[in-house]
């Protein structure tokens, strides 16, 4: 088992013990691509004695500022949540969603995205996630360590891929991480410039876009395609296109 | 999701941090049963910080001497190993065990057993379970945390338990570990006095017995039908029954 192209991303992450076992977690399974959203601490020597021998996936980790800069280069984000939550996707269980994963990972990068022990993700940052999944838990306690759900998450994976045959890659790539951002950006200012969108009060429609094409998962001539479309919208409302 | 009659079986674990993480994650899973054989330091102020919401299966945990003591109740005890070993038996993977598990637990109590962190389960112990299950893992590095081993576990139990519609009782008891082990203790002392066995030189016989007879899995008919014949034979050899 060796999965490069998946990465597990953790965001705003508290305890670096959580981190050095979740990298040793990973390891167990065959990824190595370790990304860290803002932690709380880090490096930290709590964090490299929990990741055993998971030390290298440790020490290759990557910091960054933002979860958009994390998933720039994915062509499927995956967040983890331990329950829907008010306008979110429909949730599937990772059991579910490990096929769709493995198949991704043939196509481009791939993250696994988990929140803060505490508050797990922000509903903007599923927002940035075409997926959501779960794993399934008791009703009565559902809070998973958040090394536990890494393991079982890329367990999940890792399964999934040895019973994987690579199917042909798609005719249409993908969209990345940043084709999808620049979509968003040029469609939050189309519609402010329309009037549609005020941007003193947006309420929830950049969310439910960020949804509704997150669902799809895009490919990179529809970005291109959508992105024309605006042009042409601006362009007729007067209003030279925002870069 | 409750599993009452699955229970963990943590034998000699070193750290107390890993038996407060495993009382976690049988919680998230709706497993509450926690039996620690001979635990290196218990209790511990460092297995209640991980315990976290799983504190009230931490507190309910039985302290025994012995697997044999943990495993006297059980009617199907399945022993985690990171590889095949040795006269074991085959393993299968802990997906594949998951429905076996959740079927037997319908009939009585169930162990998962788990190892030392650094050695593992011995085959001694091994030869205590009727069944010996694997978690797939890299084999550029297989050693999943203890805690995360028996999270992935329970998770795999419990979302068996959720698919199974539960079978007809068989019709015929299973035997319990303290039946099995009577068993055993009898099969050895007739092949001492037999002279087949060698007390001094017992070799692999035993093992190979405790293999032969766990993958069976034995019937409380059978073991009396067993110890009725040993009993025979003694007898036949001109001497009395070891209690």
């Amino acid at each position: 088992m060796s999965l490069p192209s998946i990465a597990v991303v953790l965001s705003r992450t508290s305890h670096p013990g959580n981190i050095g076992a979740a990298a040793r977690a990973m390891k167990t399974m065959g990824l190595s691509d370790l990304r860290l959203v803002a932690p709380r601490r880090f490096p930290d020597p709590e964090a490299v004695a929990l990741a055993a021998g998971g030390a290298d996936v440790l020490d290759s980790a990557r910091v960054v500022a933002s979860l958009e800069e994390a998933l720039v280069d994915r062509v499927l984000s995956v967040g983890f949540t331990a329950r829907g939550r008010g306008l979110s996707l429909p949730a599937a269980t990772v059991r579910e969603c490990a096929p769709e994963i493995v198949a991704a990972a043939a196509e481009g990068g791939v993250a696994l995205v988990f929140g803060n022990e505490t508050s797990g993700l922000s509903n903007d940052e599923l927002g940035r996630c075409q997926r959501v999944a779960t794993i399934p838990s008791s009703a009565a306690y559902p809070s998973l360590n958040l090394a536990a759900a890494v393991q079982v998450a890329c367990y999940e994976v890792a399964l999934a891929s040895e019973a994987h045959a690579p199917a042909a890659a798609r005719a249409h790539p993908p969209a990345t991480g940043k084709d999808v951002e620049s979509l968003f950006a040029h469609l939050e200012s189309s519609m402010i410039a329309s009037g549609y969108l005020d941007p003193k009060r947006p309420g929830k429609l950049m969310e439910r876009f960020r949804r509704l094409f997150g669902r799809a998962r895009l490919e990179r001539a529809e970005v291109k395609a959508l992105r024309g479309m605006l042009d042409a919208f601006e362009k007729k409302m007067g209003r030279a296109r925002r870069r």
